[in-house]
């Protein structure tokens, strides 16, 4: 990873104070990923991330599905979530609607995680990845975690991220300097996800760590925020997942306290936004078959129909094809603002594609279609809506829909 | 079409009472279908249906969503529709956010029809499906009115169909004769739908006669209640049109007067509802490349549980990718649900396709798993879902997400 490559999308900047590394975990960080053999062919599928400080504080963010996987279940029940020291991570198998059994399995690789990091049961976060429905084959996890155990290392981030992918096109981390007024701190961040997105209040699997000095209400304040910011704000397929787990982890290690509003508070949150929302947009590009990405920003209104409205555009199997197919079909976009807001009739809606006015108070506006094909045929396309009234605003990012997407889901048991 | 091909789908039924014919509108009944010039290459898009009889009575339903066609909104403000005797429809174009501009052309259609078929403006119903966003060329509709005027025919409902296509790959039409306890009376109706197909309250375009004697109320109540049963329950892709229409009209020139609440009622009743649903049926089975059709029953919980889970099953792209390539993967069924009822985790969830237990109380259930990849590659598959409690029962029917699907929508401006 270059300096320049991790923030490569126009719709997030690099602050000022942040500096992209080639990899690294922070102080007081090692990680490792093996291959234990849930996946075929000796791919990596297991992941160990330990934090070596006994004062370490953490914070953690769950799917709100009524369907939880077992490690959500386990996580939420028998976790300290705010003084979590290691994470035990599977991809190649969800471990959800696996029943009692399910539960007995998460429980068993999380005692077995707490007996490879020497810390107790409770500091253990489980979360898996893969296919729903198959039971978990834990008594390969339990020996995988001594070979992880011991191929811990502080620069094992690439290892961890690559050991959560299940059909990702690639791995998707970041290391960054982040420079505080009190002092410089290192953050870094390990995620997977590439379908079934659409997270709602936490997301797929993304694991944080700094080694920036936290009290647990600032990490869980910083966590929900940039949440909320990023992994909330992305869908490939509408389809909220069973296993979306986020957990940010804080060492203290650099000696950099950072306290709540404080301006070192504000710039650590200022690099984990930035930090979040990319690695956000590399999910969504990464979105299963996925050709572009397009941003739906709805303006006006009131928070519920914003809300409403850009989900509408960003889930439409109509609008994702055109998108992929590098068609500016904006009538698609008026017809699912439409069905977002039932009973609106005649709605008074404005379509921007790439900065040019389509649509105008609920009818079109003549504009030069040959400019705005070539507009939208590149890597990201940009739609703002804007509906009568004042007020709210929110965006979506969004993948296309694709012929890979079809096959990928259509072929694969995944 | 034989005597055997429309009521195809083991889902319904037809009615003991019920023989179908090959064609063929109700007494009292013209229809017309010509070419006008909207379409390219000459093909039909235009089509006149004309009730002869003066005390002819009607219903309607129509979309519900906020970007309303101008045909639409010129149904609802200009139309006396407890009486309409004409309909005129095109296809080619939805005149849909086309704004005033639109409502101007929609009018000129109104009237043009009202002078072609030599009844008053009020009871002319317009109708448009095609593209969204373009000005419609009322200056081809205004001459196509007077061609297809002359070419009013008493077995021109194949000609009527034919002209409401848009990407539809089938016409979908039916004519019955219907033995009430008063009388024999003819059934017949013409529908077009294959893409944007998400029905709420209303549906597509689809346009239903009799001769029989019905009063005003009578027609809505039959018609309210065949929609909910029928074009209320199927989804290709979620997607909530702006231009839905169905109009039944009723001639009364079979002499067969249909009181309320009498055997007749019922009868034409059980009648109406095969017709449609089976109509819901060809639409979802001729979904934009659609090569099966799912359906899915949700029992249990309470009313908004199962409609929240049904309609999530039903337009999750996994779920339609996996029907697709005939995988029976279940996973993806619970995540749906689970996506769709936040905060019940964990759900006691019983999942069954094609009558195969799979997934019991939350928990993966042991079964032939060769036998069921077998029994989901036919044309139709079945998928019931059991939520804890009782109470509540609906059902959605559902098209796949294929290749096809995404050419059509990505390759195509439609």
């Amino acid at each position: 990873m270059s300096g320049t490559t991790f923030f490569s999308s126009r719709w997030v900047e690099r602050p000022a104070h942040v500096e992209e590394r080639s990899g690294g975990l922070p102080a007081g960080f090692r990680a490792a990923g093996v291959a234990c053999g849930i996946k075929p062919r000796g791919a990596r599928d297991l992941a160990l991330l330990l934090c070596d400080a006994p004062e370490a504080v953490s914070a953690a963010r769950f799917t709100r599905s009524g369907v939880l996987a077992a490690p959500v279940l386990i996580c939420q029940e028998r976790c300290a979530l705010e003084r979590l020291r290691a994470v035990v991570a599977n991809s190649g198998n969800a471990n959800a609607a696996t029943g009692g059994r399910g539960l007995d399995a998460a429980a068993k690789v999380q005692g077995a995680g707490a007996m490879a990091a020497g810390v107790a049961g409770e500091q253990v976060a489980v979360a898996s990845t893969g296919v729903i429905g198959v039971p978990l084959p834990s008594e390969r996890i339990v020996p995988g975690l001594l070979e992880a155990r011991a191929a811990l290392r502080p620069d094992g981030d690439a290892d961890l991220a690559e050991a959560i992918r299940t059909t990702d096109a690639f791995p998707k981390r970041a290391s960054l300097d982040v420079e505080l007024p009190s002092g410089t701190v290192r953050l870094s961040a390990q995620a997977k996800g590439a379908g079934m997105i659409s997270p709602a209040f936490a997301t797929l699997l993304c694991f944080v760590q700094t080694d920036a000095e936290l009290a647990p209400a600032t990490a869980d304040l910083l966590l929900g925020v940039c949440v909320k910011r990023s992994f909330d704000r992305i869908s490939v397929d509408g389809q909220l997942s069973t296993n979306d787990t986020v957990i940010l982890m804080a060492s203290g290690a650099s000696g950099v306290r950072v306290e709540p509003e404080s301006p070192d508070e504000l710039a650590l949150g200022e690099a984990l936004d930035a930090l979040m929302r990319q690695l956000a947009l590399m999910i969504v590009s990464d979105g299963e078959g996925a050709r572009r990405i397009g941003r739906v920003v709805v303006r006006g209104g009131n928070l519920t129909a914003v809300e409403a409205s850009a989900r509408a555009v960003a889930n439409s199997p109509l609008v994702k094809a055109a998108l992929h197919g590098a068609d500016p079909n904006w009538g698609r976009i008026a017809q699912a603002v439409g069905a977002a807001l039932p009973g609106t009739a005649p709605l008074a809606l404005d379509v921007e594609i790439e900065g040019v006015a389509v649509c105008a108070r609920g009818g079109a506006v003549a504009h030069d279609a040959e400019a705005l094909a070539a507009a939208v045929s590149g890597a990201e396309v940009d739609y703002v809506i804007g509906l009568p009234g004042e007020g709210a605003e929110t965006e979506v990012f969004f993948s296309d829909l694709s012929h890979e997407y079809v096959s990928i889901n259509a072929e694969y048991t995944s």
